[in-house]
């Protein structure tokens, strides 16, 4: 964990088993495609196009449910096609996994809702069969919808969920080393399958956490999952400097980014972790066209199918209030309880405060760093925010599907990687590896 | 569901991801690949395999954890290779759809331990995604060991689980009706993606499961997925009786397979349910030769792989009892507490009492119904088990992996396809249909 990360820009692409990555718009593009939402190949190509294009890794953002927090129904998320996730991502992982040799692939899991024997053993099972590609992105989910459809009363708390979700994690580390990686001995002469010296229980017991073990299954090629992490608020932060390898901000822009990259760093080194030990990759979206006005024509055309409502009904889905309910210059933060993410929160609010725009067009450009432009001019963005240690690299997540990944790794990738800021090609095979990758 | 069966057999393979699947010699056999455990390529092999037989389909037996009933530790089964499932079948049965079109994929999903939602959110996933050929085999677990992995306190008694279990599923059938076929509109120039109105709440409240939906995946090719079950106790059958469509019986010889056949079409009619409505599958081992000698001798060679210690040890995995303390002559039963299978407490007492034997000896012989021969010889045992009216078909385990499969496809199928007992190719496209096609 000591060894420091590279100077080149770590990329990961966001998506999303559904029509809306997070741009509402995006599907209504003539490029979108949507027939194939259900098909297995529609996620082989994409991580194809994305290995090829030499990013670190892709992850599914996902939800144990259908957003009905809206005027307390999923009427405009079926209707307008907001961010449903149709398929398990955790079915559709193993699948891009064999159409790819050296992608990362995460999974978005919760540790309020899901046994943590089941997280650790299916994700070590993906990790083991993609040779140590795998990467979780560790949640502890904030909807009461979730919570509901898995039979709980309520919601816990935020701090109940990151008190259980820390003990969660150090379950699953302690499973993940049940099998040490020369236990196997195969000697069918002698009768002798494996060595029993060198397998494991686990025998944790925590406050709220309990499970024995062993796992039975060998550790991976990176010796267990990479651990991922996008809170933003106070313990969701403290949570990500404690465990996360990759942490997902979503900041915008260059102040407010090193600002929380800064936070984040001090907050590791109280565990013991070295900067070099997480790499804080930034949310942003770009659209890109042959020349600059091109691409502000692009962005013009999408941003225009955007529908109010949907803008407003994903708002509601992640800050978790009902915005329907919400009269312009109310303090949105008091509406907020128990649901919701405070990183959401904070992106409305900062588009309210630079922008002086009314929550509905907050709502509308909520995607958190967009870069409209020529590949250069992308390229130029990005390096920027790169140079000013604003981040260690970039969660892309795109408007239209495939496109919006197809133009980025076309034409930008190339760009970056004649300024040396990206890999050429992976010297390196697992996903732990390419994050380290120092050249 | 009121069409009747077809007089063709209906194969299924038992798979495991691990050396064993029930023979504990088998991965000891010169044939048997154990490179090859944990790539995807094994999985994708034998799946093809089948699908070129055309069997209906296939499922992996599973544990949620490693068996350390035996000797109070995991020793004998990790040093002498017994039934390790190191794979999440999860994990592996997306990367077998994608290899084939038409074979059925089976998972081992227990309601004890998984939430409902869960279950049928990952099934359906995987059930959209194979074009509607996934089976979910239903267990309620039967150790403590798996219990304890998941935290529990104990392993609740075997009636509550089945109470649960009803209710899981009645909650899974619900939520996987959340959307009907018909609710994509997919119209860009309008911007309406879905139709509400054709999306529904599950709402279930049962007595120890709730959840509310709905669950965020369409409909599959046939439905949702097939429910297959093999208890053998008295709830275990009235269980099978009101919901499987697959039934896997372990009773040995026709007497026994009769009396059981007769006994779940009984409880079937008390649910208002044709015998028709439910294939009852015999768990079969075929060692094949190209003679009949040749194949005893083949059979007596890897049974002289199989070691006194793990034969006993597996008989302790599945009645859950540790035989390590048994005495010859104690009734097995009285032993038995919470934990085991009812089923294979059976298979122990009946070759005791058919083949007078000690409990080590009819550990060795556990495979329920052993056919060893030509291929013509096993087609006959097959065709007279099957004409007797003892079975629908068969749930064939293998002794070594993968040849035990190749040589039943190679050999049996084709005598078996000569006699028009079975299909020469798939008429039909999901695994329900499978199930049912009458040709």
């Amino acid at each position: 964990m000591s060894l420091p990360l590279s100077r080149k820009m770590h990329l990961v692409a966001y998506l999303k088993t559904g029509p809306t990555a997070l741009h509402p718009g995006g599907w209504r593009h003539p490029e979108a495609r949507l027939d194939d939402i259900l098909e297995p190949a529609r996620y082989e190509h994409i991580a194809r196009v994305l290995e090829d294009a030499c990013f670190d890794g892709c992850f599914f953002a996902d939800l144990q449910g259908l957003y009905d927090i809206h005027k307390g129904g999923f009427e405009t998320y079926v209707q307008q096609g907001g961010q449903i996730s149709f398929l398990d991502p955790m079915t559709v992982l193993p699948i891009m996994a064999r159409a790819t040799s050296r992608l990362g692939l995460g999974a978005t899991l919760s540790t309020t809702l899901l046994n943590p024997y089941h997280i650790a053993r299916s994700l070590l099972s993906l990790d083991v069969l993609s040779k140590g590609r795998v990467a979780w992105n560790v949640v502890t989910s904030a909807t009461e919808l979730e919570a509901q459809n898995y039979g709980l009363e309520a919601l816990p708390p935020k701090d109940t969920r990151y008190d259980h979700a820390d003990e969660v994690v150090e379950a699953c580390l302690k499973l993940w080393k049940s099998w040490d990686p020369d236990a196997f001995v195969l000697d069918k002469a002698r009768g002798i399958f494996a060595d029993p010296s060198r397998v494991h229980y686990a025998n944790y017991a925590g406050r709220t956490v309990r499970t024995r073990g062993p796992l039975s299954i060998p550790q991976s090629a990176q010796g267990h999952p990479v651990l991922m992490q996008a809170g933003a608020s106070d313990r969701g932060r403290e949570f990500a400097a404690r465990w996360a390898e990759v942490i997902f901000a979503a900041q915008r822009g260059i102040a407010d980014m090193t600002a929380f990259r800064a936070d984040i760093h001090a907050r590791m080194a109280r565990y013991g972790r070295a900067p070099g030990d997480t790499a804080i990759l930034v949310q942003t979206t770009c659209i890109v066209g042959e020349t600059d006005a091109i691409a502000q024509e692009k962005a013009e055309f999408v941003n225009a199918l955007i529908e109010d409502e949907l803008a407003l009904a994903s708002t509601s889905s992640s800050v978790g209030v009902d915005m329907s309910r919400y009269r312009e210059g109310e303090a949105l933060e008091k509406l907020m309880g128990n649901q919701g993410m405070a990183g959401s929160l904070q992106l409305v609010e900062q588009a309210q405060r630079d922008e002086k725009i009314s929550v509905t067009e907050a709502a509308k450009r909520r995607q958190p760093n967009l870069i409209v432009g020529a590949p250069a001019t992308v390229a130029d963005r990005m390096e920027e925010m790169f140079r000013a240690g604003a981040c260690d690299g970039f969660v892309l997540t795109p408007v239209t599907h495939p496109s919006s990944h197809e133009a980025f790794a076309r034409s930008v990738v190339p760009e970056l990687q004649r300024r040396g800021l990206m890999r050429t090609h992976y010297r390196t095979s697992t996903l732990r590896e390419h994050l380290r990758d120092a050249g």
